[in-house]
């Protein structure tokens, strides 16, 4: 595979994720290549991504003071995807800062080769300033398990 | 062209549209069939929608207390469409009742072909309850410029 | 629940579905309403007709001399859907004709209230010449068995 | 703004577009926390790269042998952008190489502050060998008039 600049040691970095969901592909989401649409994995890492937050009880909850939301996201495309395969998507959080932290994502198809991966920061921002806000001890804590 | 329940003239109801944006079609909008997917439509009519309300000050706004929200709509699919072909959308208010309207709406390519066709209801709702709310007369009376 | 066209008894109607698939709401799918978006439906009823299709072995194949294609499609909103509620979309088939049969649509959430309802007919056209081309008598045995 | 790794010299990068299109937010393309959702720029991307490589005559066609697919992509979100606001995404070649070239992307809104930007690189791939194809000279010429 060739390299990619957020990837130190490939075999080690496919062997760190410990969460994953799975998608089947839409027809909806293929285009006239007859593949995966390139704007579509990134509607599988927000969906990845709550699912994983979820599981540490970091809401997404557009009433809240605090939003985590996106600043940057990358996709790199390693082999093509079809209608109706089943793609197993494995994310992990790579880093934690102040405000934000850094998540790593890894797309497997059924014959276990890596069709895409990528990573991006969130940060968590103050609804009312727009602001970065400080992530607080208890929920860097629990990001610390998704690592 | 083959009967639809909702036009009866059809080369009256051709002619009766004074509204139109036109929508060149972007390739994440195709699908493995090579044309326009059957949800973009409706992608298409909302974005139409909008633009014609808002020519009447009816803002779509999510702050506001009442909001109009889609009760029903539907499409009936004419003439594939293709990738980067440019459709001109007509919309129409065709009725008006207490709370709600009907919006009539009508996709024509470069040829002047007719693609797609639809209608739909729109509902005012009083956010809070999420109930049907009044249309006020200076609204209808604005709705009616659009019939 | 208001009248709707397509359901003549109800309560037989809703009992009628033997087939379904199930949706968690994805953040995208949401728009600043707070709730599904109103074209977000139409991508559900495709993917849950391909699924119910491929249990009788028609697939979806762009490289298929014969394509089901959408003829027509509507949707009836009855209750509001959030970011992260599990939908139940079941899907049947109503009728069948001689290059076409049209599909009925109930989607209900966790708590089995209904949300949106809907219906559409597909027909197979032939790719080549894009005009609908009868449905021979083994496929229309088992779309039989989706009634 | 911060520093983003793929721009060196910030005012030198912002001047250096010749190429732009238009998108006014859709409401479908806004989240529940009210904004234009994280996805939706690959999709603006795309089109602009579409209308881009279209002005020098470098078909996006399904039936070509040679298709021009995304090897990679990124975005960096600077500010949160709204249902109905108009962007402006510059577009321009960064750099060329035998099978494949860099793409950046610049969104500003009417206030002519920057949104998003991003880059990405296209590889030119054979269809039925899947794997990258040269770059002919006279599409390399063509290409460099988008520097």
């Amino acid at each position: 595979m060739r390299k990619i600049a957020y990837i130190d040691n490939f075999s080690e970095w496919e062997q760190s994720f410990n969460f994953s969901i799975t998608f089947t592909v839409r027809f909806s989401e293929t285009d006239a290549f007859g593949h995966l649409n390139n704007t579509v994995p990134f509607t599988y890492f927000e969906d990845a991504r709550v699912a994983m937050l979820t599981a540490i009880d970091y809401e997404i909850d557009a009433n809240s003071q605090l939003l985590p939301v996106v600043a940057d996201i990358q996709c790199d495309f390693i082999k093509q995807v079809f209608f109706k395969e089943t793609i197993t998507l494995y994310t992990k959080i790579n880093t934690i800062g102040n405000t934000s932290f850094e998540i790593h994502y890894m797309a497997k198809n059924e014959q276990r080769e890596i069709c895409f991966v990528g990573r991006g920061a969130i940060v968590q921002i103050n609804k009312k300033t727009g602001r970065p806000h400080q992530l607080d001890a208890a929920l860097i804590k629990r990001l610390n398990t998704l690592k």
